[in-house]
């Protein structure tokens, strides 16, 4: 440490105390979807209420500002001046809204959250419209002070909290040409697949041999059971901290597949959150790059390796290990139950052809609710529309599992959405490449050697952090920018 | 809200706030315990320091010490007076160690407990009494600060600490009692026991059963699982908040009466956490009044209600249902296991006839340790020859089972263990008062209706939480203060 470093210096230490309230943030956070009883519930809000108060309150005190211009002063090597862009993102990002509407925000999310969970099997519109309102002027009010300050779209400031870098026009881009070929697509391989029989797979299966066939799948995947845990929660997730990772999925026993797939999925968010560079934990460059990298880092191991038939050679058997042989496990047939595509109206339950549907209609929505350009009580209509237009299913009158189905904009997370389709496409570029650096790709996963590709997502994408830039990070990967054709290719490779 | 409350007020948010760190504190700890994989231990420790930091920076800001000067002269009524007290006696044990004696202590302390880990199983007692030397020098600097502040002799200063009230002069007077005619006693019970054959269960026992019986049992004492769990951990404890209590346990195949019994133990704890008054809860007020009343609940649980003849009435239908019949658990035999006494050399083994020579015996070696009358080196005579002199037993060159068995010391909590008794005696006080209070009891008892019971101790310890010193909670309950006479004769009842 020398004297010229000492206000960024000042800045690792405070950063490194916010990452410790964090931790206990996510811990508790961790602990309430998965252990804590209901009476529980409200002093656990509250608690958690109140870290995040007194974090945001040392994040956005005047001394981190102080701080944040003398470093910029400071002669900093390449990842310090990395993890000081960081540094100032969180605060930007955190300085800007008045404390009065994060409150007012914080509590419309909630009320309309918590509503909604009632509102949505009663499939109640209007009682959900008028709370959903509130969420969205609140989020317009903040859309528009992070756009002035960004000097972008109000939608882009938004997406730019999730998505670091990524702007609406190249969404518009990239979805408007997903739209030209992928309902296309998605006929020819129902039609295809409509040829094909598939016979489900008898239960019940064993919650307990289900929890081992998890553990055996996860053991294989890498996940360092040293550093990290599953359990069962109602909605499967990815938490914890990068030493001490927090999966979670839930059982059913008629049906195994479903939570075995995500296991692999939250197992692949797991592996990057468990080797990301461990000499910088605590502070921000230590942090996954964002949301949709964190997803293509999920969705590269459940679509592209899980699911691939190369896989099934090795995950078969330890099915079959716990539930023994059926007609339905037989190669072929456990081969096309997990490459199953069927359109439906939910988007937690849908293939990866159809998914991306999903995602553009609800980001058309949330664009245009963003902006201005549309009200609450237009949503139903033009969801109605997109989902017959993109998917050839009817949803009217059926808010349940139209647009009332997801959590994401009861909380006002407007933006989020279109980061699943990007992790996807980014998932498909970057197992492209690994195919090509990785010549015998195939037959190593076919023999469950997986030590190859594992190494090379180290190498090129967990051990970054937030070190370069989600475009950069790319590029240095796959040697060119999201490229959307790699997400065609392999749809069309494996579906057609 | 008057405004000449305005300062008390302010001091109920600040302590409101505090106690949800102390929320996340206690379940980031709980999770230590009971969930986390090995790695996740340094950083869950950090996380853990930095809240800690953090809340008696709070409690001890001069701010604190204002309010609680102008609440003094406020208008308050009783339970708020009461409230004020104990804000007051936080802040003062908060306020009166320097940060560098608290830092200090804590990392001799967080040395000398994880290397007694290793030495503990290697009799090592020359590295263990280094360590120790240092933790003895550190608690006595703190004794001393704290003596000069109130007055006291140093012993009692940390005495106070877990027992509000209580003198070294009243346990030299109620242990010097003890000391006349427990030895005694104790030979007369084991050489009645010597004539009686107590056959042990034969296993293995099944973990889920166990873990079932465990359960049943709970909900038979009144456990709300709406606002608790147990769990497994190597050292049983009751952890968590007052709206979501947790206990855990720890099973073994070949025996199930020590997890039972601890299960039961812990029940205690946790049913007087569970009823602490709700409307005051996040207030000084609303905490347990002490460490000693807190292990009255469990041993009156434990040893008062469930090593009773009556309750093995209802406890061993359950026991059978799930193990079935065996010689073992007739009736007669049932209740001999559960009252068994055989003076070991081990504290937390021990039976209630024995146990209060193990208090005894480090109580006498604790306080010459603090007053300065000893050193570390003169520990294992002293041990040696009070657990000849107590218990009959020969301990030299035992270390690991003789003055090296316990975490106390290793982290400094000197002036702990007489709480053990005390709770013994304040439980044995309390049950006797209960037997007058409710004529039917022992039928109660013998039927599964504890109702009458836990209404009892619900009107007379857990409503009251710290609104009066134990000393008046005590007298209010059974009509007189602390007397060592029910003890003993609920000893000489049981087992002569």
């Amino acid at each position: 440490m020398t004297s010229a470093h000492s206000a960024y210096e000042e800045l690792c230490t405070l950063f490194s105390r916010l990452a410790r309230f964090d931790h206990l943030s996510a811990i508790g956070g961790w602990d309430m979807q998965t252990m804590m009883p209901p009476d529980g519930s409200k002093a656990r809000s509250e608690a958690l209420a109140e870290l995040s108060v007194l974090k945001h309150q040392i994040l956005t005190a005047q001394k981190t500002a102080t701080l944040l211009e003398q470093a910029q002063q400071e002669s900093l090597n390449g990842i310090e001046s990395a993890n000081l862009l960081e540094m100032r993102r969180q605060y930007d990002n955190a300085v800007l809204l008045p404390e009065s509407l994060i409150e007012a925000k914080s509590l419309a999310g909630a009320r309309c959250e918590h509503a909604w969970r009632a509102q949505r099997p009663a499939n109640d519109w209007d009682g959900f419209s008028e709370n959903l309102s509130e969420v969205v002027k609140l989020t317009r009010e903040e859309a528009q002070i992070r756009a002035q300050a960004a000097g972008t779209r109000r939608y882009d400031a938004l997406l730019n909290l999730y998505e670091p870098g990524m702007r609406s026009s190249d969404l518009d881009r990239i979805f408007g040409d997903l739209k030209t070929w992928l309902p296309d697509l998605l006929q020819k391989v129902v039609a295809k697949q409509e040829k094909e029989p598939c016979l489900p797979p008898q239960g019940p299966f064993d919650l307990e041999k289900q929890r081992k066939l998890g553990l055996s799948v996860m053991k294989l995947l890498g996940f360092n059971f040293d550093g990290g845990r599953v359990d069962v929660s109602v909605h499967p997730f990815c938490g914890g901290v990068p030493q001490d990772v927090r999966i979670t999925t839930r059982y059913n026993e008629n049906e195994f597949l479903t939570a075995l797939l995500g296991i692999v999925h939250e197992t692949g968010h797991a592996r990057y959150e468990q080797n990301l560079p461990r000499e910088w934990l605590g502070q921000p460059v230590a942090l996954a790059r964002s949301t949709a990298i964190h997803e293509s880092q999920s969705l590269l191991f459940e679509m592209q390796l899980a699911r691939s038939s190369d896989f099934m050679k090795i995950l078969r058997p330890l099915v079959i290990a716990q539930f023994g042989e059926q007609p339905a496990l037989e190669e072929s047939n456990f081969i096309r139950l997990n490459q199953r595509v069927r359109p439906g109206l939910i988007r937690v339950d849908a293939d990866e052809v159809s998914y991306p549907a999903h995602v553009i209609l609800r980001y058309e929505i949330e664009q245009a609710l963003v902006e201005g350009d549309i009200e609450v009580e237009d949503i139903p209509a033009l969801w109605n529309e997109k989902m017959h237009s993109y998917l050839g299913l009817d949803s009217v009158g059926n808010y349940r599992n139209g647009c009332m189905q997801d959590i994401h904009w009861t909380d006002g997370a407007f933006g989020y959405f279109p980061t699943y389709t990007l992790g996807a496409m980014y998932a498909a570029q970057l197992f492209q490449q690994v195919r090509q650096a990785i010549p015998n790709l195939s037959d190593d996963i076919a023999a469950g050697d997986l030590s190859a590709l594992f190494h090379w997502l180290q190498q090129n994408i967990w051990q970054h952090g937030s070190r370069y830039s989600t475009e950069t990070l790319i590029a240095n990967a796959t040697g060119e920018a999201l490229n959307p054709r790699y997400f065609r290719q392999h749809l069309e490779t494996r579906y057609l």
